[in-house]
């Protein structure tokens, strides 16, 4: 990186190095199964491939323009909220929508609570753009469930200071769910310090819509939404995020896009996708046997962190600490994300993203295997 | 926008406003045609259909990782370059791509050096991102020929202040090209200052691939190349860009994004036109030939500002400085940008992006038209 000492990069991006899971990459075991990205291994409702063919090609020429997002979205989250096409951005996956966000907040030495562990390329992102990132920290003790109170005594104690609270919900790596009357005692505490609070659901499709921030839209101004068509709606390779806030905090984030972002072939499958969730649920039902089948062997030297049954991933944790509890997995043929991508975790911890039905067997195996070794 | 100062915005978005002609939505004159976007009124190498039509809709579930991009770029830059994976970042769109590179130098005040009137959507980027935008202007008494000697002139007088020189070549509106031999003087200059040297081919398929500044990326680490698959390559609606680099500058814009960016289909598909480029010579021909008929009836009241005639665009402008040119194209058949989106040009001006043959003569006639009134 010294070569790059000759250009007048900004000094973060000189000093700090990225922490993220993602990768160009991914190193399947032998015969193993993959439980390392965040996507949904059941795929995309199966509709979408008469979509797909029926899609006209020659859109592909002039700029994008449909708006099949947005009257997808308007179907999708239906009682919830009444959204306008000034409340919506779309984006290049979730993490662009996180990208675009902080690019707002982005004065230098403005301050950012979230909480830890949670996504890493957000932490990574803020730091980066010259953000001051702390975190409410899940205890050991508490077996990883976030303690709530503390973010709103942190609000309290040092609202004035705030720029932004981030809180992926359902949180990953845990899969755990905060309630919404808990995200609105956040939001309506923030508001009077002009705290912006970004409710990252990446995985929210995974909990009811009656959960989503989304109805709170309406009534707060400092309320920014992400959600992801990447988990649940199993169409992480079609690259679309979106972001949902008040229309000038919207209008604001335009300012720093052009309107193109998302082509045209993603926009349309997307909009098709949202009037097909329904499939969504057999899905959870799936990962909800799962995690109540892998709780029941799991034994004294695994844990599974506090979690909610129908989000497709859990953070595993191992009781001895000098484990390498990634490569016990891989070498039982489960390829997950180790924990030490995560702040505040190390490789005594996984996240495992759960896996399809059929593949299943296997993950469970190593499971009863590492909690028997040693 | 008074909403917005309960949140802790930054400054520059407050306050300024972004001037651009990308539009969600786009009003056709009645029966008339368009010239206002700058794609390819042409479409995509028809090869492409077939691809489409093949592509296996299940890679749409996980994360995209195809290189058919990159392995594209190196058959279509074979001889000019030596590409390798980690000189190369894919893009939603350059316009996306211009929003990385600025972020990497965004230091509040930072200056950079451009040319006048040139791409809109950069200039305002870079202002909201608080760094500070200077340019050499095109004169009127030059037929707004590009003063590449005062570019020159600026880097000795005023290189440790700059942090980037950005150029768009062929320039946007107007089409005419800088020589590469003058690019690569820029970049030496701007070297030893530590100057990044952002040039931006999006229109760079309509000129000879021996004109990119590419065959430069192995001699200068400052030069940062931008080019995109909306123009040319007639792919707008499946947004793809890309930057060219040295790999530690690469490696520093890395910092800032995910791997994932650009879908799987967008993926594929750019790659496979890549192969394609052969078609981008006959659309040349036709655009060469079109220039020449408009500037042979073309008079003494509108006149075609310094361009060249491969290059899909260009900038006429009307004598009387009080018309609204765009107006008056519109009136006749034609929509095309109107001058007054880009700095120092104003309603007297329009950019016209060529239409495609059988649609010319409704440009020609408009042409003629505004020529002999008044």
């Amino acid at each position: 990186m010294n070569k790059l000492n000759k250009l007048k990069v900004r000094e973060e991006l000189r000093t700090l190095d990225k922490v993220s899971y993602a990768s160009e990459h991914i190193d399947l075991p032998e015969g193993g199964i993959d439980c390392y990205e965040g996507c949904n291994p059941y795929g995309f409702p199966p509709e979408l491939i008469e979509e797909a063919q029926a899609f006209d090609l020659n859109k592909l020429g002039p700029y994008p323009h449909s708006t099949a997002i947005f009257d997808g979205l308007k179907e999708y989250f239906k009682g919830q909220v009444f959204l306008e096409p000034e409340n919506l951005m779309i984006t290049d996956g979730s993490i662009s929508a996180l990208y675009i966000i902080n690019n707002l907040f982005s004065e230098k030495g403005s301050k950012v609570l979230g909480i830890q562990p949670q996504f890493p390329d957000q932490e990574a992102s803020l730091k980066l753009n010259g953000m001051i990132y702390e975190a409410v920290s899940m205890r050991r003790e508490d077996n990883y469930k976030i303690d709530t109170q503390e973010i709103l005594d942190r609000i309290d104690s040092n609202g004035h200071e705030l720029s932004m609270i981030y809180i992926d919900n359902p949180n990953n790596p845990t899969g755990q769910i905060i309630n919404c009357d808990i995200i609105e005692q956040i939001i309506k505490k923030a508001e009077p310090y002009g705290i912006a609070v970004v409710i990252d659901e990446a995985f929210g499709d995974f909990m009811s819509n009656e959960n989503s921030a989304i109805k709170y839209l309406e009534k707060y101004e400092n309320l920014i939404m992400v959600r992801t068509m990447s988990k649940g709606f199993g169409l992480a390779g079609l690259r679309i995020g979106y972001i949902i806030a008040a229309k000038p905090v919207i209008a604001c984030m335009r300012k720093l896009r052009d309107p193109y972002m998302v082509n045209e072939f993603a926009r349309e499958l997307a909009g098709a996708a949202l009037l097909q969730s329904h499939h969504i649920w057999e899905y959870i039902a799936e990962f909800a046997k799962q995690k109540r089948e892998i709780r029941s062997v799991i034994g004294d030297n695994l844990k599974m962190a506090e979690t909610c049954d129908t989000v497709s991933i859990c953070l595993l944790y191992h009781e001895d600490k000098s484990v390498d509890l990634k490569k016990m997995f891989y070498d039982r043929g489960v390829l997950c994300v180790s924990g030490d991508t995560f702040n505040s975790l190390d490789k005594s911890f996984v996240r495992m993203r759960l896996p399809k039905t059929d593949e299943f067997p296997i993950l469970l195996e190593a499971v009863k295997n590492i909690n028997q070794s040693k």
